[in-house]
Formats: structure tokens, sequence, C-alpha cells
């Protein structure tokens, strides 16, 4: 494909994104297709000469699109958002232009430096302490991850690095695999299934702590559990507190878990992969008190902040136990720069690594911090809008308080009752909602996810959600 | 940023990368600025206001081109190629217009059954036997990986649930963490860093093996190895074979190491990061004899077949061991289609994932396997080609056969001399190489890189290294 052509291609295909963006309400959220669908749809093989682009852009509408499930419809409250905006798609054609990988400073330094600077943007913008921020001078810093999910392990990976060299220089007759053996770290059982992944994938222990009737973990269970371990023999080196949980949006008790893992030398990481974003607005700001006191911080741009996928955002305040921990240095990756600029490669899983920052410069320039705070308000008022909705009607019962965009609600009554609406709401095609269970009850999730969500579209969603209702409770539907 | 600015700024920005690659050859390859030189080039903190897209687009050459290292100059010639096209461009800008988080089948299945169809076609176009595809109708199939780095620990991480499982059985009175510290891997000390740091980050022991003296690692000497760990009360469970070696593009003796592995229930992981792309050339399938004895498969299409980062593509022939030994299933992800299709989250390490698959699907239509061909082709004749010029200089040695886009080299004489040779090469700021060592002897790395790299250029950077090398042994430079 020559220039000329890319320039017709990549400008129909800005046309056809706009298209598909600003026409996405008209599409059915969720599709119909069965799996293996797409198989039959085109050829068996690769072809051995080039086609013509017309017929890729045309192939969008019969291959792809009826598979896709349209994460940005304002009819999707599925899972939580993940972010799309035009800032961000436009900031994506430039780091593939560039395509360069930063692994080291040399490997391309603006990649390096624009990301340093953006993080330091991002953790002013929401408020976070002054030790995270790399303007500091301090050890701290920010980088950019794929995932919340790596940037557990990478904190737990930091965390346990950091704990052997501790256990060893106290117990130096200690063999390595005796310390991780006995290693032991805390989260809550309402944190992402990711955090138990990351225990599984770290090859360590990590606990599931029963969070309180409200659902938040508590400072006493995680002193409790640490005192519990110690007396056993083990060695407490990690914790999980979640700003935001997957299931119910619910934050456990930072400000009081701090302090015990502080007292302890346990690496205490806070996930607000979702919520984290609301902290962009100070009137947020109350619910991550405590911060000061995590080793790491991280949530992600990429679902609630416009910038799209992957960007997820991560704060420690000393990443030297991961640079040290992990640090293989071949020749062909040295220069002449090292130590006065951080090397990315050595703060994440993968070496290889995008110029990311690029979407946040974009994102953070186009919208203007208030546009963003107000995406935040806008989405955390409908979501008051739908609870005020479930409740004029007394069939309904809200499950957890509303404090960001997402509505955990149900049919009072039995689970049964409840998966059923679930398979009624999804079944009738024009909304789409994910469930959850907390202690056996089973409830619906309503995540306001699109950035085109307006009132109408929450009256569209409410009208599903009851007259789904009506058929699961006068059984009156032709299933 | 409404859907009419968008549309101007996109195209905006498709005409820069156009201008950008298609000029790429007047830039200095490798920027002059300092650590640090980004931060006074822009405000302190991200702006209230939204800001002008035009003002976004002039910053570009103001604050990000002086510290760009332009990968895709045919100056380029250091580490290895990273692939920049232009279908690939615009298949990302449909990607992030969908925007999914293709993590399960239901989620988007177009993102996972167009990954499938991929996979299946880059295989076939590989030759790769048929229990690597998931149209053989067996366990076996493939999967995008953010990176080679990621497919190696993805791997290992498979071969510990596997060997665990195995010693569980037959030892039922083992302790997991006591079967853990006797696991025991191999590869050679040629192998990528990233082996070496999978091995740090799964928590196990990997050993070093010595290659060849054609730096090679051969089938008796994994064997030894496994003896004598056997004898030591160890547990060999995972090796990984490289072809193309990132040093010099060495490739170890996959026919006689496979079947080692194979008798001995060692996972056999093949990393081709680099190489794997010219196997789409019949001619060069002999690399990967013995192929069919590994247990999983590598290569990075985002490498040298032109589809832009990250696309890594892993094929694994029971993938049930990845699967199985991470799987955490929360409610909010299950749905009604659970194992008709794959929920490639269960594959890797995060749980989010982008709609990748458009990109292969892209270059593949518009270049076509005999465009894919003809590239790959090209780069290694334009290394033979500067190989013969390096050749008819009697102070220069290769020190490597030149198989692929790599041609190692130096001045006959001491490594001072040679680090010399390569401060001047780069110091000229017209070509950038990297060097490498092995066995303590030091030597410079010619990599193609760039897709617009012509004869001319070579002459280019070969005039590059010869003046250079006239100011070395001449010493009459002015430094």
């Amino acid at each position: 494909m020559e220039a000329n052509q890319f320039r017709e291609f990549g400008k129909a295909m800005i046309d056809y994104t706009a298209e598909y963006l600003e026409n996405i309400r008209d599409r059915r959220v969720v599709p119909t297709v069965k799996p293996g669908y797409l198989r039959p749809l085109i050829p068996e093989n690769a072809p051995e000469k080039p086609e013509k682009w017309e017929d890729v852009l045309k192939d969008i509408e019969r291959v792809i699109m009826p598979g896709v499930t349209h994460w940005h419809s304002p009819r999707f409250h599925a899972y939580y958002p993940t972010a799309n905006s035009y800032p961000a798609i436009v900031a994506d054609i430039l780091s593939g232009a560039i395509a360069c990988i930063g692994f080291t400073w040399i490997a391309s330094p603006a990649c390096t430096e624009l990301e340093v600077v953006m993080l330091d943007w991002l953790g002013k913008a929401l408020g976070l302490p002054e030790e995270f921020l790399a303007c500091s001078g301090d050890k701290g810093g920010g980088v950019i991850q794929g995932t919340a999910s790596e940037a557990t392990l990478v904190a737990l990976l930091g965390a346990k690095a950091r704990t052997i060299a501790a256990t060893k220089k106290k117990y130096p007759e200690l063999k390595e695999s005796d310390i991780v053996a006995r290693l032991v770290g805390y989260t809550s059982s309402q944190s992402h299934s990711s955090v138990e992944r990351a225990g599984l994938l770290g090859g360590v222990k990590l606990r599931s702590l029963q969070p309180d009737k409200n659902n938040k973990l508590r400072g006493e269970t995680v002193a409790q559990a640490i005192k519990e371990d110690r007396e056993a023999g083990l060695i407490p080196f990690y914790c999980v507190v979640t700003l935001g949980t997957t299931s119910s949006c619910t934050f456990d008790c930072l400000d009081e878990i701090g302090p015990v893992c502080n007292e302890n030398e346990t690496w205490l990481h806070v996930d607000a992969a979702y919520a984290g974003s609301a902290f962009i607005c100070p009137e947020y700001r109350y619910l991550m008190n405590g911060i000061e006191k995590a080793d790491s911080f991280n949530f992600n741009p990429h679902k609630w902040m416009l910038v799209n996928f992957d960007c997820s955002a991560m704060w420690l305040k000393d990443p030297s136990w991961l640079v040290d921990a992990f640090n293989v240095d071949p020749l062909y990756l040295k220069h002449e720069q090292q130590g006065s600029a951080p090397d990315y490669r050595h703060w994440q899983i993968p070496l290889g690594r995008r110029f990311r920052s690029l979407k946040l410069w974009f994102v953070l320039r186009l919208y203007g911090i208030e546009n963003l705070q107000k995406q935040i308000r806008t989405h955390i008022g409908l979501a008051h809008y739908f609870e005020k909705l479930v409740k004029t009607d007394d069939r309904f019962e809200i499950t957890e308080e509303v404090l960001m965009g997402l509505v955990c609600f149900r049919l009072k009554g039995s689970n049964q009752t409840n998966e059923e609406l679930l398979r009624r709401i999804n079944g009738r095609g024009v909304i789409h909602l994910v469930p959850s269970k907390i202690r056996d009850t089973y409830f619906l999730r309503l995540a306001i996810c699109s950035r085109f969500t307006e009132e109408r579209d929450i009256d569209v969603s409410w009208k599903e959600v009851k007259e789904a209702a009506n058929e699961v409770l006068n059984g009156n539907s032709k299933q």
C-alpha cells in the first residue's frame, strides 16, 4: 500500500469511525451470532495477491460488525466503561506512525520523557501525594501499564522482592524458596479476579479476607490476619486495597488499612481501576483518604477518562524494588544515559512498549481538566437518575450505595427470579447488563459506560428493565 | 472534541503520518537531546480548558520529534526491526473506534473469532504443523500476545502448571512449594534477556546452558543438563529454544533438542520472535526443522511482518494448561457460550485485550502473502549486500553467518577498537547501530529495519562505517 492509497483509506476510515460512533445508538448492543459465525464468512487462507482497500472497508459491515458487542452504545451497561474518544484515536495514529519501542530512554527519548511528565500531570490532577510524582525529585514516579491486572502483578512482584530482601537480611540462613513458601498477601474477597490471579502467577499465597457487612475490607480484619499469620510462622508481604470493586463499586477502608500495612512492612497496593478517574473531581477525593500510606496506586484512564485502551496509570513510591529485582541488562540495551532517566522496561512485565503517553497528552489537552470532570459528574448524575427511577418501583431494591456510575439493584425476591430477569433483559436485545453476587445474593449491575449516554437513554434502559420485570413477575411472555 | 473536528484532525494526522514516513530518510536517526529535555517544553500542569487541535498538531514537531529515535528510517540498524505499515495503522483506527475489551467471547464475538481464524491463516502461511491450528479440530490454537516476553512467560507458567500436576500425581506427599523449589528450566546463554526474566518473574530456576562454537544450543547439552539435574533431585520442566537470537540471529538446534524435551516431559517453547516471519518464505522453513516437537511457538509479526506493535503470535498445542491453571471465573465474566469458543483472557497475563487481529487481517489482505515474502527476501538480500561490502575491506571481519536481515561484523583487532568504532559511527549521527558481545568478543550488529531501505541506503551506511573506521584506525578525527 502506497502513501497515496493510505491517505484515501485512512481518511475513509476516519469517516467510518465518526459515522459508527455518532450512530452507535441505532445498533443492537449485543450481537445474535453463534460461536463459529465468522469462519465461513472469509476465505480459508490469506490471499496470495494484495486486495483492494475498498473491499476490506466493505467487509467491516459484512464480517466484523455482525459480531461486535458495542461497548460505546448508550445501551451498554455491562462490566465497567472502557474509554473511547476522538483525541485518543488520533493520538494512536501518531503512535503507530512513530512506532518506536520505548524500552530504554535512548530507544526514543520522547516516548519516555512524555510519559514521565504526563504521569505527573495526571497525578497532580488527581491530587496524589507528592511522593508518587517524579517532579518531587524523590524516588517516586508513574508509568503506563497495559492493564490493572499487570499493575497488581507488578506491585506484587515488587513486594515479593522487598520482603525477600528484608527477610534474608534478618535471617541469612533461610533459603529463598523457604521464604517464598512462607509469604502471604491479603485482599478482600470482593477484590477483582486479577488479584487472585496475580497470586497464582507470582506463586505466592494470597488470603481472601471477609469484608464487613457493607462489603468494605476493614483495617482490623487485615491486622487480625497478619497477627494470625505471623503466629503461624508466615511472612506478610502484600495487601491490595480496592477503591471501587468490580461487583458493587465499594471502597475498602484505605485509611484504616494503610497504617496496619505500614506498621507491618507490608506493601500496600491500591487498585482504583475504575473509580480512580473520579478523583479528578475534588469532591470525590475523600474516597481515597489514606492514600499517602500506599506503596503503589493504580487506576485506568482507559476505563473512565476517555483514553483508549491500553493506558493503565500506575505510581510507585519506590520503583527500585522492581528495577533491581528483575533487571537483566544485555549489552544491546545498554546506553550512556542509563540512570539519568527511567528505562521503563524495568517497570513492567513485557520488554517492548508503545508510545502510549501521546494518548494522555492529547486527551488532557483537547478535553481540558474541566471536561474530564464534567464527564465523571455526568455519569454519576445518570447513575443517580437511574437509581431514582428504580426507587419509584417498589418491586425493586437497590443493593449498594450508589457512589459512582454503577447501580446495583434487584427484584425483591429470589436469586432465581433475578437470574430470569437478567436473561429477559439481555434477551430483548435493547440493553446489556451483567450480574454479580455477594454473599449469595444475586443482583444486576447497571454501569453508565458510554460518553454518548443521556437521560433519554436511561429512560429507555429503565423501560427495558421494567418490562422485563413485568414479563418475569406476570409470566406473560412468549419466552 | 466533536465528530466534525475529529474528521478534520484525524485526516490531518493521516497526512502528517504519510509525510513523516515518506520523508523519514531526511531526519537525524537518533536525537541529540539530553535526559530531561522535554519537561521545560510544556506546561507544568494539564490545562483546565480544552485547547485547539491545531495547536496540538503543531506541538508534535516542537516537543515530540526532537526526541524521537526514528525506528523506520533506512538509517536505523539497531536492535531488530519493529513493524510499521499503512494497513496496520488504518486497522488500529478501526480497533480504536470499536474499542471493545475482548476478554471473553461474548464481550465481542468478532474480536475472538477473527483472532482464531487469523492465527490459522498465519500458521498456515508459515507452514506450522496442523496440531497448532484451531482449524485442525484438536486442542491447539493461536493467540495474540503483547510481546515475545509475555509469550515466554505464559509458556513457562503453562509448563510449571503441567509439571506440578504431573509431579503431584506421582508423589502425592510432596508439597507444592517443594515441587516449585525443585523445578528447573533450560535455555541458551544466547537467548533473549526476557527468558531469564521469565524465570525470575515465575520464581523458578532457569539454567543458562553454553551453546556450541557456532553459538547454537545443542541437543546433547540439554540432555546432559537434564540428566545431571535429575540426579541432583531436581525436576526439569521447561526449555526455550531460540530461532534467531538477538545478538547474532543464530538458530538453536531445534531438531536435536525437540526429542530430548519430549522424552523428558519438558515443555519445549520455541522463540522465533524476529526470524519467525521469514518462515512465510518456503525456502527458509528448514530453519525450523523439528517444530513438530514443540509445545508452543511464538514469533512477532510486529517485528518483521509489517503489523504494528503489539502483535506477538503464539501457538500452543494444548492451551488447557494455561486455561485451567490460572482460571478465576467471577460471575460477571461468565457467559452462556463458555467452552464453545476460546475466552482468551485465560491465555494471557492481562485480563483486557484490544481488537488486534484487525491489524493482521488488514496486513495479510492488503499486502498479500507474495508482498510479505518479498519484504523478507528484500531485507535478507540487503543484508547480504552489506555483508559483501564489508568483505571488500580486509580491515573487517564478519563474525556470524548471515542468514536473515542481520550482519554481525567488527574491525579485526581489540574490543576497545570496536567500541571506539561504534562510538564514532553513532556519534556521526547519520546511522544507528547497537553492539553485542559473545564469549568476550565485542561486535557490531547491522540490522535491516525499515521497509523503506534500498541499496543506496546500504551504500550510505557502509560509507559511514568505513569513514568511522578510518577515523579510528588513523586517529585522524576531531573527536
